[in-house]
C-alpha cells in the first residue's frame, strides 16, 4: 500500500466532546489501523491534544471533517508520513 | 479487535482503599489485559496515581466506575490509544 | 495466570539480617519468578532498598510477612502490576 | 541495490502547497520507498521542513524536481546514505 | 535454577594483584556465568572497582572469600538479583 | 572476513563538488558495504562532513585517494574498527 | 570458551605509527574477534586512544606486547569481561 501513513496533529479543541470521541471516531474511518490522542495543556475552555494517526492511504480529508465536526481546530501538522514505508525522521549531526 | 486500546489516567484517591485493590479490581474487568498503578506523590489524606490500562475494546463507563467507587476521582486522561494497533505518540521536531 | 505481576516497594531496614537474606527469603514464596533488592541510601542503623518483584498471581500478604519478619518496614508501594499482561507505565506529553 | 539510499534535506518552502502534497508527490517518484516531512519552523509567509527520503538508488535530480516545482528551495543535505547497506551514522568520543 | 543470579559489588582493593586477576578468579568459581570489573576511582595505592557477576546459584560466601583473598574488600553490595528469571529494577514515577 | 570493517571520519572540503558525488564515489570503492556523510558545520568556502564508511577489509588508501581527488581533506580519523566483528565502543565506569 | 572476553584500555601513544596500524595489528592476534579504536584527545606529540577488544581466552600479554611495540603505553584497564558470558556493566540505584 501507498500514500499517507502516518500523521501528527496538534489540535486545538473544547473539551467536550471529550477525547474519548475523537479518539474513536478517528479510529473508524477507512484505513485507519489506530489512533493515539495524547493531552497536552489545558485551559478554562480549551485543551490542545497531539493526535498520532497511522494507517495506509489515509484519507486527510475524512480526518479533517471528523475533527472539525467535533468543534476542534487543526493547529499544525507536524509529521507526515507517505510512501510504501513508515519512514522515522534521522537525528543528523544538524540536530545536536 | 478495536475500540478503546489503552488508557493513561491521572487519578487523586484516598490512602484507603490502598492501590492493591485499585489494580486488582481494574484488572478483573472484561477486556482488560492488565492494569499499571504508580504512585506519584502523597499527601496528608490523599495520594495522586497514574493508572496505565491496556485491554481491547475496554469500556471507559466500567473503568470510570471502579475508580469512583473506590473514593478516586479520575483528573485527566493523559492518554487515549484506539483502534486495531496499539498507536505510541512520536516525537517529532517540534518536541525537541 | 492474572493477579499481582509486579510490585515495586521502598523498604527501610536495618542492616542486618542483609540484602542476601531478604533477597533469598522474598524468592522462595509461592508464585514468585524472581526479586531485585537495589540499595538505595545507607545510614548509620538503617537502609533504604528499591524491591522489585515479579510473578504471577503473588501475595502481598506473604511478601509483606517476610520483608516484617526480617525488621524492615515498607515505606511505599511505588508501583503495582496486575492483570494477564505486564504493563509497563507509559511516558505521555504531560510527562515530559 | 546500491546508489543514493537516503537523504535528509533542510527545506524552506511557501506554505503552499501544503506538505501533505509534497509527501505524496516525493513518494510517488522512482525508487522511492517512503518520505517523512517534518515541520521545523513557521513564519508568517514561510515554513521550514526537514524532509527524510528512503529508497533504492533515488535520482537527486528528481526529487530536487519536485521540491522545486512546488515553489520550495534545499537550504542543504543534511545527510547522505549511499551504497548496498543502510549507514547510520556512529557516536564517537569526540561527540561526547 | 534459581537462588543467587546477579551481584553488583562496590569493591575498594590495593592496584596490586590486578584487576585481571580478580576477573579471572571471580570467573572461574563454581554457577559462575561471567564477570564484569569496571575501574571507578583510582588513588595513589587504591581504587575502586564495579563488579557485576552473573550466574545460577551463586555462592556469595566464595565470591567474598576470592576477593578478600586478594587483599579487597566489599564496600557495599549495591544490587542483588534471586530467583528463577533475572529481574530488571524498574523506573518508577517516584525517580523522575 | 577481516581487515577494517569501519572507519569515521573528519573530512573538511569545498563545498563543490558535493557530498552526493563524494557519497557515490566512495561506496563504489571495492569491499565498501555502505556511507554515511552528515554535514558538520559550513563556512563561507567549505565545510566539515563526518564520514561513516563500512565494508570488509577496506582499503584506507583507497578511500584517501577518493577523498583528496575531490578536493578534501581527512582532518581525523575518530574511530577504527578491525577484525572479524564490529565491535562498538563501551561506555564505562569512566565516561559517566 | 572462557577466559578473558572483553577489555576496554585507556591508552596514550605517539601520532605514528597511525591508528590503522594499531587496530589492524590488534585483530590479528589469537582470540580477537574484533578490535575498536576510539580517537580520545590530541595533543601536539600524543593522542589517547579508547581501546576495546572483543574475543574468547584472549591473551593480555600479547595485546600489551603489540601496543608497546607501537611506542605506546597503556594508562589505565577500564574495563575487563571475564567467564563464559559477555557480561554488562549493570546501572543502580546508586549511579542515579
Amino acid at each position: 500500500m501507498s500514500g499517507l501513513r502516518r500523521l501528527v496533529l496538534d489540535v486545538l479543541k473544547p473539551h467536550e466532546p471529550n477525547n474519548l470521541v475523537l479518539a474513536k471516531r478517528l479510529s473508524e474511518l477507512d484505513n485507519i489501523e489506530g489512533v493515539n490522542v495524547s493531552l497536552y495543556e489545558i485551559d478554562q475552555n480549551t485543551e490542545n491534544v497531539k493526535i498520532t494517526i497511522v494507517g495506509n492511504d489515509m484519507s486527510f480529508e475524512d480526518i479533517k471533517m471528523v475533527i472539525e465536526e467535533l468543534g476542534a481546530v487543526i493547529h499544525s501538522i507536524d509529521e507526515i508520513v507517505a510512501g510504501k514505508k513508515l519512514i522515522e525522521t534521522v537525528k543528523t549531526e544538524q540536530d545536536r
